[in-house]
């Protein structure tokens, strides 16, 4: 088992954590990883199901939002439109996005033998962040056997860190990756899971601030190269819940990763593409037309508040996550980025 | 009894319309006027209610549309992010929005002791079209009573062309104003109906089609002054219906205003302030907090397709009746405005 | 030389074109296609280049809106926040984005041999349609070498109908495809030309309009088959100038497209993913960052009209000529578009 | 003199910060304010003058963005449309933003007799908070003269906290208000500054952080009421700046202000309309039509970051000015807000 930032006494504010702090404590979501990591490739994709149906034929309702658009993800026209995903997400480098479209398709037609056929296509979803750093990201070294792999190996507990699209990722000029966290929140009517997950290639290493202790200026000093350099990196965040709502609402609730991301030292860099991708199982989306109105449930709005802190918190803490697991490693031309492990018994 | 485009003989797109063939063939809705016309002071106030009951505690789904931005009026920021709209909303010209701001805030604190007090303020929707050309708009003519008569007087039918906030408008060069109309669209779980209402006050001449006609280009060598102006109008269109949607899908559907105003010949001219505002009575949304989750229903995805056309077509019949039921205006300066109804015999 | 449809006589709008009618009249721009049409498998890819040096290192402003998002063309993120286009723009059909996404990051590695290494990324522009009405696109037949032939044979001047991107394309019920026009427009300041090309796989038969004539319900009664389907195609609109405009003002005139469309005949169906993507070519942005400001020209605003009306007109033009270009074509299951040269000489 | 959160020794990031520390700090910008405070009525107007020559003649490039909608702001439709304002920008309570259209509209039209006669209409441009807790908002306090106050009283230096539109605001559970702060950010082509000014009415007493310091959970002991409320208040926050920039670059710039929030504690919770808007003063935007092209200089894209951390920094701080500055007050039905003073000692 990984030890993670909470295990370093870092609590990010006062909403309790699902049963595993993770994104898959939002029931049916699955998490699988591809990772390659050989000396100068260190790269990967990491997937995620919604549930574990046939998504295809039961959508989620979704929504995504662009902090920063300098980036290259795919499929989000269709989500802002119709407000609904209906194939696994994946996550990669920027230069695989086209093999992992391929991939996802080809994994959808092999599903779902009506598309193309006797029903129209197919919204692919793939987040990227550039992990050159690390990556030799010229060998395009994402082929469709890890894409599968991904997808296929999926379950409801993973690996965080420097794993699947998280391999060669750099946060705060020290090893990002993957990191979760999630949340629960109470009402009335119900108690709901909001997970979130991130894959973190952003910030200035100055600017990390752990819980609001300015970590980053304190660690600038002990790297043995303590350049900084602008921040060219991304973030992908995704947050999966099953509260009820409208993607309207979604898209409302979501946002608040901004925050979460601005608490660890974000200024939303210009060259990093920043972007959120969340949905909602509470209500599926059939894709079979109906003979009746569609019936729904949803939050009342005054109900929204607790949601925002929910990702404003788990946001804040997946991306510490993903560097507190992440190991230090060493890649392309010799480059070398450390673990935060390696700093913070002195930050604390 | 007006004479409508209809009753020429032009009938737009294939749906049939609602009763009256107007917005307020939508349950519920009711349309109000206040006039000032008296030779250099030509304009006025329009006043549409949503519901019969109390719109601040039951409050109708909603969306805007900005195809031009173009324009000053207020109130779509609440609407585009919560998806509701909580007071009627009024039409005027652009100088006036300030006191129908005033006039709105002040009607609906009257109605609901509540407001700043136990709950928060409200949002005050007003649709504004510039009418210098007919109208001495620095006289800032509109005063409270006007606005309280347009909302006090609206009934369920109502008259159309240069009354109201019609009174000093222009449309491809003549004499434009308030249109309306309504059509029914069916499915299998039931029969629903979309009106619109349009101020117009865009267009330059020359463009001007009915129903596919070239009309402007031959109504041109017939008018005295045959000279041509820059569009600098504004159209503002409102959308209502009983179809169950949510907002997004209500924003889908009434961008499609924008199909019936580019048939009529519009552009889209830059001075032109083009926006839409839609509401649904079906899924009220009420003010206070629930304990439950809310309820709602809504149609398939699927079922969108009609309801697009409804707006399409209703939107272009309601701008042509606009212009055929205006009389010819001479306003300002002896700017004079003719009614298509002059023209309208030679075009068909 | 194909017949257009300015041939038949039909002339949209007063402004002049440009000397082919075609987006390469903008200089620099340069289209190619490459087709595969074999019975079952109608498909192809078609690019443009927006000048002919090198664009990653010079790009051309631009920006993209989207009228209708169910849609899955890549890209547009990155032209939204950064207003600029940094590579060659492809079309083709829905399910091979990823192939053709990955060719042209291919393309772009292999002639910038600093991205990855010591610069960022590369963001790949890519508009589709669903052919899958002639093509069986559960093929996928696209592959590296047909991209590389769309960008290696591109030229001044070029096909239009059913080549390239456009060989499997329906607009209207009838054979669509690609089409082409162009606008000039005068200002004290100097002429300009605006272009538009056209990716065509949408309406609904009974709508079509030529300039204004109802010629849908016409053709409707004599096709052999006259059932009428829902709109589940799209258009993609590429407008190309060397206007001088900022991304803010492109963004302005590129959604004049939407006034072309509605004039032809689309109420930008539910299932339509329309969207439009635009350059200037007039400011172009230096990737590598300068040690000085940036100058730049750009039109008032007030001569933006003209503009619009270009891009409407060209757009409108455009369609008409994706489809009066076309030949009839059988594909698969025997499913055959027909071209609208059989009824046009019925409509006008 | 008053003392601001600096004299505590708090230092907000690593930038200088220009003359004053205020927005005014960007040659040109004025402040004025007119405060009404008499027991249970306590608010008033706060008034931005972006330039000290004819901002209707001379326009200044500018942007807005919305964080959260949920709130009445006026003006930024035409904003996001045309990327200028031409109006100074007046702050005051939700429900007097009628009021000060109104008086905005007079006091242009006085000064520019042109308007609604030889050229169009005026964008007036209004900010508002719900002031409710300290003020009785239902008496409409304000009126024309105290506008006026406000936009001819304005000057180079103002003051902060509890005064003007900040006078009945609440932010964190203490008293909030006015606050402003500056940056001063260097290029190799010049030195530019950028300056905030903030209504604060935002943000849950626990959540507040100074500089990362968790102040509020300290703060929530000691108060005499510790309840907590849900954050039913908004922020406005205004950038100028003298950096050349294009509409789209500022509009990236001024979203950096949620980061500044963020980091101060918000969620950006539901009932908080929070939004910014932004001019950069560098190039004026002339109202009257051209017969040559415009030349515009702008900085490149890669000198961005630099003002993305001003906004983010300066936000921060004049948040925490705006409630520093702030007396203990008063107000309707004996509510009290406590200035954040009373408890700065013991946090830092």
């Amino acid at each position: 088992m990984q030890t993670r930032i909470r295990d370093y006494g870092v609590r990010i504010g006062e909403l309790n954590t699902g049963r595993l702090n993770k994104i898959t404590d939002v029931s049916g979501v699955k998490i699988g990883h591809s990772t390659i990591s050989n000396g100068v490739v260190n790269t990967g994709v990491t997937a995620l199901h919604p549930h574990s149906g046939n998504i295809f034929e039961q959508k989620v309702v979704s929504a995504a939002h662009v902090f920063n658009g300098f980036g290259k993800s795919i499929g989000l026209l269709q989500i802002e439109e119709l407000g609904t995903i209906e194939t696994p997400i994946l996550l990669t480098n920027t230069l695989s996005i086209g093999t992992c479209t391929n991939s996802l398709i080809t994994y959808m037609l092999d599903k779902n033998g009506q598309i193309g056929r006797t029903t129209g296509t197919v919204n692919p979803v793939i987040g990227e962040c550039n992990d050159m750093f690390l990556n030799d990201i010229r060998e395009l070294a994402i082929r469709e056997d890890h894409v599968l792999e991904a997808l296929e190996t999926a379950a409801d507990d993973f690996e965080e860190g420097g794993v699947g699209a998280g391999t060669g990722m750099k946060c705060f000029g020290l090893k990002g990756g993957i990191g979760s966290s999630s949340r629960v929140i109470q009402f009335p009517h119900g108690a709901y899971t909001i997970g979130v997950l991130t894959l973190t290639n952003f910030g200035v290493l100055e600017n990390l601030r752990i819980n609001g202790i300015h970590a980053g200026e304190k660690i600038r000093n002990k790297l043995p190269d303590n350049s900084s350099e602008p921040d060219k990196g991304s973030v992908i965040v995704l947050v999966a819940t099953d509260l009820p709502v409208t993607s309207r609402q979604l898209k409302r609730v979501i946002k608040r990763a901004g925050v979460g991301l601005s608490r660890t030292g974000s200024y939303i860099g210009n060259g990093s593409g920043d972007i959120v991708i969340g949905f909602s199982t509470a209500n599926k989306v059939s894709h079979d037309p109906a003979q009746d109105l569609v019936s729904l449930t949803a939050i009342h709005e005054d109900d929204i508040d607790q949601a925002f802190t929910a990702v404003a918190d788990a946001t804040e803490e997946a991306v510490l996550n993903s560097m507190i697991t992440a190991n230090t490693v060493k890649g392309r031309d010799g480059h070398t980025l450390y673990s935060l492990r390696k700093y913070i018994d002195d930050l604390l």
